[in-house]
């Protein structure tokens, strides 16, 4: 055993702030990381484990100050407190490397098994009901509203808008998550949850266009 | 036109906080109400205006002070204002007794129809998938959780749990308020978005039992 996860568990839980991010968000993305795990095979599950719990803990100082990319500073993080609490540099190395590579950007892909199933794992907690109930946590902690207004004055579908709102994060970023997935058994899971998503996207915007066409 | 609506409007937009009950819920219970009023036929419209415009402006109050009550404390601070501001007594009054009685309490029910009119359409916008955002957007606001834990370990669907969390919210608040309705037409547009609601909650719930049981 090379981790001690009461330790680690301890430690992540003093970095955790909003309800979207919070530790059931961790331990969602540990519970599917290890499933992903068993039918992919070959995965470090040790190392897996270590950075699936450590995968959020920068998300405070993000909040903190917007300008810090919480998988960056959340890499070197957890890196330095491995480190310093016994762990092998190798061992530190790779966890940093799967928690910096979690985030979605096109020019720093997860390259390792176990830094593609911590991608799937925590993208898979913003499909479904999940996915839209962590994104409405987060609107609210941000203070952003659920919908804009077009120019013409109707309840805008969120696809062409330019202010942050729920639908304008479902359509630039939900709707189209379900095909950037690494791992066969990512990619299932996600489009399982796809239906419940769409379905309740739809509702909303259908219900505040009747509130609003005074037709309600 | 014994309103002054643009006055009203700043005014309450004074008052306004979180993102569950900003500004444009006001204006989604307005436009229900106004609808209602359409079909049901006597009611004053300038009268039952105000009182939508009005009847959250003490939410920020309550926020800082969990004691206060906001129905009863937003219907007085709306006739102070009213009355400070060249309304008659009669109009204030009335408008008083609607904002006094839109929280759901059995005690205190609604008695005018402008009064019914408000409940209902603030109820509205409790239900479906809008009711299903707010709650979650009042959730992340008051830092509570999806879910808890059973004696068991399980997650629970909410119905016997104590601590507040969104799956307690809707079973003890969301899933019932379909049949509390005064109006014919309040009842019957509440009706249409009642499986939008039903169906995100199955879906979450389904969707965190399965990744908890390891079944993800």
């Amino acid at each position: 055993m090379r981790t001690n996860l009461p330790e680690v568990e301890a430690y992540i839980q003093s970095c955790m702030s909003d309800s979207a991010h919070d530790t059931e968000h961790v331990y969602r993305v540990l519970n599917y990381a290890l499933d992903i795990a068993k039918h992919e095979g070959g995965a470090d599950l040790e190392l897996l484990t270590t950075a699936c719990l450590m995968h959020d803990i920068s998300r405070a100082d993000q909040f903190a100050d917007p300008g810090i990319d919480h998988a960056i500073h959340g890499s070197l993080k957890a890196h330095r407190w491995l480190a310093e609490n016994g762990y092998s540099t190798e061992f530190a190395d790779t966890v940093r490397d799967c928690i910096e590579t979690h985030r979605f950007r096109s020019d720093n892909p997860p390259q390792s098994l176990e830094a593609k199933i911590l991608f799937d794992a925590d993208k898979l907690d913003v499909c479904g009901a999940v996915g839209i109930a962590r994104t409405l946590l987060y609107k609210s902690h941000v203070v952003e509203p659920l919908y804009s207004f077009t120019d013409q004055g109707k309840i805008s579908d969120g696809t062409k808008d330019t202010e942050p709102s729920f639908m304008q994060e479902y359509k630039f970023k939900l709707e189209g998550i379900y095909n950037k997935f690494y791992t066969k058994r990512g990619f299932e899971l996600a489009a399982k949850r796809k239906a419940a998503a769409q379905n309740f996207y739809d509702a909303l915007l259908a219900e505040v266009r009747e509130c609003y066409s005074g037709r309600a």
